[in-house]
């Protein structure tokens, strides 16, 4: 029987950093604030938006949230974050995705100041994934990854590393921020021969396909660390992840459940990152 | 015995395209230009200068090089690149890099403007590759990687593809280029756990780990592609690739040599990217 890899104690060990953090700040009256800007009222979005505001609350940080109509013109939407960009008490700038087909993506992502870029979406955030520097933010769900890691003490250097998918989002900056930890990185995605055979190589496994219960017992093996990203719902509404659960917990060495595993770490990371984003503004 | 797969035909094929391409922007009296700024004179540089020109001239693409001395200000060198980003005559700026200690390089690196960064080292650029856009323009040397790949033939779909080395010049950007043509890739380097045995399992294997003949036999096995970055020198002086020719080429089914093998491609990829930037500026 694996070990379960819960997020809920690295997020509140992670918590407990970030309260000490926003407690220190307020003696030199710097009080880390987001700003989250939504177009339209998709449940996804609300439901991340709730987790987020809670997070902020528990912490001591400031939250704002800055709603837009579905139908909002592209101007508009672009002058919402240049005024956040501007506006001196907000530290960072949560912009829930995707966004409305109409509106142009790209520009509006690079539209957000890449200093208070919380969930590393913009260029330059990126590009620090990227070349492995700290300019901008990592988005926050690998980074959740990593402190997961992190605090369950998995060493990841000269790890056989398989990661499932190859989203911007979490794939691929995964995946650089595995390689900076001298992990030997395998991408998988759709196209891949054989990916239960790849997979099964992995000692360390992450799953970020975005389908249902798709890592089978064929997928794995014995010793492994299994990391689920995945967020599905089954066709009774339950919440799963990209991994069988049920299957992976007789032969895998540990896993993530989801619920209550990567996710719960998530909007953690995102105030950690607005906490820094408050000290680097304020060069502290 | 491998087949050899030689760069002359790949930049030569390149440069007909390029060769027409300048041609053509001539009728509207645009000559693609690229300027070259070099700090001191490292013979490293000035051999690559050398061929990028001669590459220029051959295509009828203009070049001019700017030299500034070994102890150059970091203000001043901010300034002549400046100049270059404001100066509509040049279309693409080449910064050989690496640029002496006393020099900020992240600093320098993002003063050149990244519609005129034909050799992919701004963050724009590198945010385009990772994110699979075509913001700014990859690196050369991997770009150089892909066109060998394309003029032989090579697909790239589904194969397992391994790249040693985790350079923000080569591996990197190599590895994010080949997951966008849906190979698996897998990133090795110094800390990779049997190193051999991994490359072993390799359809394709890119080597840019510069060090001389490190990928000896054990590394190898029969059918595999081999593509060889690397460029070395021994202690007679005589040029190596990173992989042991003499050994690969009696057992994969096809390499690159070293030298006249992807080295040939690059300025010809680099001269490809001044005249896609002169058409990209002139929004032809």
């Amino acid at each position: 029987m694996a070990e379960i890899l819960k997020g809920k104690p690295a997020a509140d060990a992670l918590n407990e950093k970030i309260v000490n953090e926003v407690n220190l700040l307020s003696k030199i009256n710097i009080r880390p604030a987001l700003a989250i800007v939504r177009v339209g009222s998709k449940p996804d979005d609300i439901a991340y938006e709730r987790g987020a505001v809670k997070r902020c609350e528990k912490t001591g940080a400031a939250v704002r949230v800055i709603t837009l109509p579905e139908d909002v013109s592209q101007n508009r939407l672009v002058e919402a974050i240049q005024k956040l960009n501007e506006d001196r008490s907000v530290h960072g700038i949560l912009l829930l995705r995707p966004l409305p087909a109409h509106i142009n993506d790209d520009l509006i992502r690079n539209t957000l100041a890449p200093e208070k870029d919380v969930d590393g979406i913009t260029d330059g955030s990126l590009a620090g994934v990227f070349v492995g520097t700290d300019l901008g933010f990592p988005p926050c769900t690998p980074q959740a990854c990593m402190e997961m890691l992190d605090y369950y003490g998995v060493e990841v250097k000269g790890k056989n590393v398989v990661v499932i998918g190859r989203s911007t989002v979490v794939g691929k900056p995964a995946a650089m921020m595995l390689t900076k930890r001298h992990g030997t990185v395998t991408i998988c995605h759709t196209r891949t021969v054989d990916l239960p055979g790849v997979c099964r190589q992995a000692e360390i496994l992450i799953a970020a396909a975005g389908k249902a219960k798709m890592v089978s017992k064929e997928y794995l093996s014995p010793g492994q660390i299994v990391i689920d990203v995945g967020i599905n719902f089954t066709e009774d509404g339950s919440m799963c992840g990209d991994v069988d659960f049920d299957q992976a917990k007789e032969i895998v060495a540990a896993i993530t459940p989801v619920p209550g595993g990567v996710g719960a770490v998530t909007t953690a990371v995102l105030v950690k990152h607005v906490v820094e984003a408050a000290k680097r503004q304020a060069n502290v």
